[in-house]
């Protein structure tokens, strides 16, 4: 701590903000420093990157220095549910996330008319039962002709490969449909009906090649009674889907997610 | 209900609550009634009494009628861990509860003193490796001697047997301390943080044979993030736990819990 | 109840959810009825309309019946923040609400764009600051023309008059970006920042003459703590505000809502 | 930051952990830091004595430096209402608390049966209609010689006049009744319940000379509905208030609130 304040104040750097984290059973220290840096775009990047160099080499740890203003570029996977597309492209284009939506790749056809509406680009890829190889194919040819730095997938009814998962080479969150790790896997909410359970959830996540079981970013939850049906945990859960699906979207392209040992550290 | 309510307008009785819940796929009808009924008590008990017959013959309606101002009989097992115990003990001698506890019975000694100070009846029965058996046997002794309509478990670290529930004959209520079925078993605190979730929270439930799988009464939870240690989860969920336990033991008393199909419907 | 469940089930309905409510204190009764009732829709009409009959005369209770697949039309006041307007715009067209939102009227003409994109009637109605009379004469002409039932204030940042509210004579709902009663009026989360409050909230409630003085509906909160600016206020009460907001309304047009007192029954 | 890191570094000292905080629009920095300090139990009282010296004349900032395995005495003031002082003294004893409850002092004498149950120190001070400034007195005088360094209100249904603040010299903490701003001052349920709120609340703060105004610690709140009563009101107010009555006392004596501008940073 003393050496990073120490070697941003030499810079004429000033600390915004700072967070650290020590977990004492895994002796692991984690740390999140926000300062602004005067001077021209290059210097800063120049900034950048020694802070990089001085914290590998000086400090042995590992160490990624972000720009704020250089926005990261997101791409979105998306089946036929629309409430989180529609609720996320309405955050981005009202200015709300630190990023740009930049496509949208679905497996049906149904949210081209509200993406256009938005003028956000809309890729149909089908996706045939015995043609998934190829159909990632083709979404990793978009993304990456996109240059996109997150894929998120809303609502998205595909398990991705792990081929894919490398080959993408960028993060990739998720919105599950119920509390992790209770009711993993398909129809939860029909799971948490059957179960009598009286408080229903959702759950952002990175996405591993093991389903539902990657690093969590953001829970929510909301109380239900006997008195609600299946339909009604469908329609309270949506609320909050989109609403941990932002606020993990938010937190990961304002850089304040880490991950290790398939947790996350969130410095909010 | 027409008919329901009729009978009671029919005997003098004055509706105070009503609440119904028809469950659609099952086709199964609830409701709970409530209402003040003038006269001697032992009127009131031949009033109740006739009205579970009429429901049964006249509607074929499963029924069960108590007089409010009955007490229920609460027995309570409990091992060393003692903030659910003294919430209850308090919340019963405060007179927030419709019933009163009897008993207190637990496999170690640590609790006597606090019980005592209360003038509460602890008794302690061993629980020896090879001598659960006999074990059960005597706290059964116990229940029964003092009549006991409930029995709760605040944190009693043993799995208690068929032939004991069956032996028992009364409801028991069990406090867990995780959000179910996330977490069953042993140690929920050191699985929570291992699994990196971002939420703990604590389950009340009817006790079946199989473990952490019974009907749920009431379930509530807490944020956490990556600052908090096991050991502030643990003291964190001591919260939840002794609230939520108390409220389940506060619905049960006031009658407002009907089991069916492994859930419940609680008319709070 | 005994009286209203039989006249139903004499009709050949079948009551699906019943709820009541009886304030002791002011020894009111509330009920609500919800009931499938065969045959055609100028039957349902003759039904419902003979069944207020029977409510005011036999029973003496205030009684409104209304048929639950004829939709609601609602017009909708907004000025220049999007976020409540969009929410529900999309809300209304995934068929989430059960009714129609009809029009859109603003005081600028910001959000034209986006209601043409969501095929939304836009009206601009400019308010001069000595011109309020007039435009609100224009806006109930636009209302009245368009036969709306429900008026909804999405963050629309001038009070209505008194004539307004007489001259509209449906209900108007309004979303307050406070915890009302506290931070009742202008830049609440600017009061709530000053006084280091722990928790903000919102609050959707009917709109009376009285600013922010109407029966409330809905409410909801947030934890924040020292860390949060004002904008960060801002941007998480914004959610709220348009969960809160979709939730009043949704009760509303299932027709929920009971008033009395100053004060709401919601029969969830 | 960096000196304050490197002065410890220096000494010895191991950080566990470091939270800072920057009012942007006030321009104050704070800083909370804890250490662990190698040595007796003198030398350690020696470097937190130079720490000190150092952040004023260094740094120019105001610091209090504290040693963690030092308790802090609290005494409380309370009337009839049990809950509040009943959890508290259970958590004390329980060691959850970082302190001792040293003495309780109540202007009933109620309370006193409970105290001695569990070997707590309880005086009786009536305070007559007539006698505030005598029993203030009397109050102090107890407090003063039990040398308590935090004086907590649980649930004390008597105004503090300024006097009895300025003599007492430490710091007082109160919990209200509910979600403040809303409902200061006398009988909230009751206010609450007239207004028709859908939420309650309850607050802990520094008690200041002026009622409920001072800067708020901790508060917490809890759904409510039309179907609740005001005694249903006070009841689930109950669990709240001594929840957060915890909490607040809990940051306290751990160190982690500091006070400006009437509000608090807590670094929880």
């Amino acid at each position: 701590m003393a050496k990073v304040a120490g070697w941003i104040f030499a810079q004429g750097g000033n600390i915004l903000h700072a967070d650290q984290h020590r977990d004492a059973e895994e002796t692991v220290f984690f740390q999140r420093v926000e300062w602004s840096q005067p001077g021209e775009a290059t210097d800063v990047r120049g900034v950048a990157a020694s802070f990089e160099g001085m914290a590998r080499q000086e400090l042995g740890m590992n160490c990624r220095a972000t720009i704020s203003n250089e926005k990261t570029r997101v791409g979105m996977l998306v089946s036929k549910i629309p409430h989180c597309l529609q609720d996320l492209a309405l955050r981005f284009k009202r200015g709300e996330m630190r990023g740009e939506l930049n496509c949208v790749v679905s497996n049906h056809p149904d949210l081209r008319e509200f993406c256009e509406s938005m003028r956000l680009s809309f890729h149909h890829v089908e996706v045939k039962p015995d043609g998934k190889a190829e159909a990632e194919e083709r979404q990793l040819e978009i993304f990456k002709s996109q240059k996109v730095d997150l894929i998120v997938l809303a609502r998205y009814m595909q398990m991705l490969s792990q081929r894919f998962l490398t080959e993408a080479g960028v993060p990739v969150i998720n919105i599950h449909h119920s509390f992790l790790p209770a009711f993993a896997g398909r129809r939860p909410y029909h799971q948490a009906y059957a179960r009598g359970v009286k408080i229903i959830g959702a759950t952002a996540h990175y996405v591993t090649a093991i389903l539902d079981q990657g690093p969590i970013i953001a829970q929510d939850v909301v109380r239900i009674s006997h008195r609600h049906t299946v339909e009604d945990l469908i329609r309270k859960g949506q609320d909050l889907e989109q609403a941990v699906f932002a606020r993990a979207i938010r937190s990961h392209l304002e850089h304040r997610v880490l991950i290790y040992k398939n947790k996350t550290v969130v410095f909010d």
